[in-house]
């Protein structure tokens, strides 16, 4: 990731405010710990024929993939220390996102410290609450889900 | 309008870029000289949930009204003076829209120096090519009907 100057911080703090979003999932993995993966990710969408600004937002955080479906693409930037990295750079500037960072932080830095099925379960309940705060209606894996999870498997030592 | 720090209109043009829209109208009116008003405007579109950011942008420009239908509002200044202050504010700014911003700012200009029917016709020209790179679709009054008109109306004194 370059140094970015605080004016196009400012900059991309209002691209992500009008057309970006930031989103937390929770992915069923039977190869992770507890069975999902909390996955973050911050994502910008445009039409195909305004691609040139997505490219220029990746090589901004010098990080993510750019996504072209139909008409409509997208730039987005997948995973715990790169979406910190941006939300900790642009937290200063959002404005109508400003909710999404710090729950956004929130999960990430209570995802560094997780011991227990209950630690986890607290990181969901957070991620549910991101959810809300989207207004997300069509998540299948939540907390219930994980906690179901958990009721009916014992975890690996 | 206040003086807005230079971060604080970065932020503007991003959102702008993002989620906002700048456009031009060539809208009949008897009571004009040309028998048109060019109307220019900048809009932003939010949920009606996120309408606080609209007061913001509102207040920073002292400018414009805002309004809601159904579950969406937008905040919209229309009127060339304002644009104009706006576009000159946003200019060293925006990205994804340098094009329309020059455009818009050449439309305003040569708006100041009307004399001839030829004019205005050259200012109608101009807002046809500020409807295509808008990919504006529905636009029924072009420089082709102001012509017609002007074909079949005598101009006043």
């Amino acid at each position: 990731m370059r140094i970015i100057d605080s004016a196009t911080l400012a900059y991309v703090a209002g691209f992500l405010d009008g057309d970006g979003s930031i989103f937390f999932q929770i992915v069923p993995r039977s190869d992770y710990r507890f069975g999902f993966e909390i996955r973050a990710s911050v994502a910008f969408y445009q039409k195909k024929s305004n691609a040139e600004i997505l490219n220029w937002l990746k090589e901004q955080f010098g990080a993510g993939y750019i996504r072209t479906r139909g008409e409509m693409c997208d730039y987005t930037v997948v995973g715990r220390d790169e979406v910190k990295k941006i939300l900790l750079l642009l937290r200063p500037h959002v404005r109508l996102k400003k909710k999404h960072v710090e729950l956004g932080l929130q999960i990430l830095e209570k995802q560094e410290n997780l011991e227990t099925e209950k630690d986890f379960l607290e990181v969901c309940r957070l991620v549910d609450k991101f959810g809300e705060i989207n207004y997300s209606k069509k998540r299948k894996q939540t907390m219930a889900v994980v906690k179901a999870h958990f009721a009916n498997n014992s975890l690996p030592p």
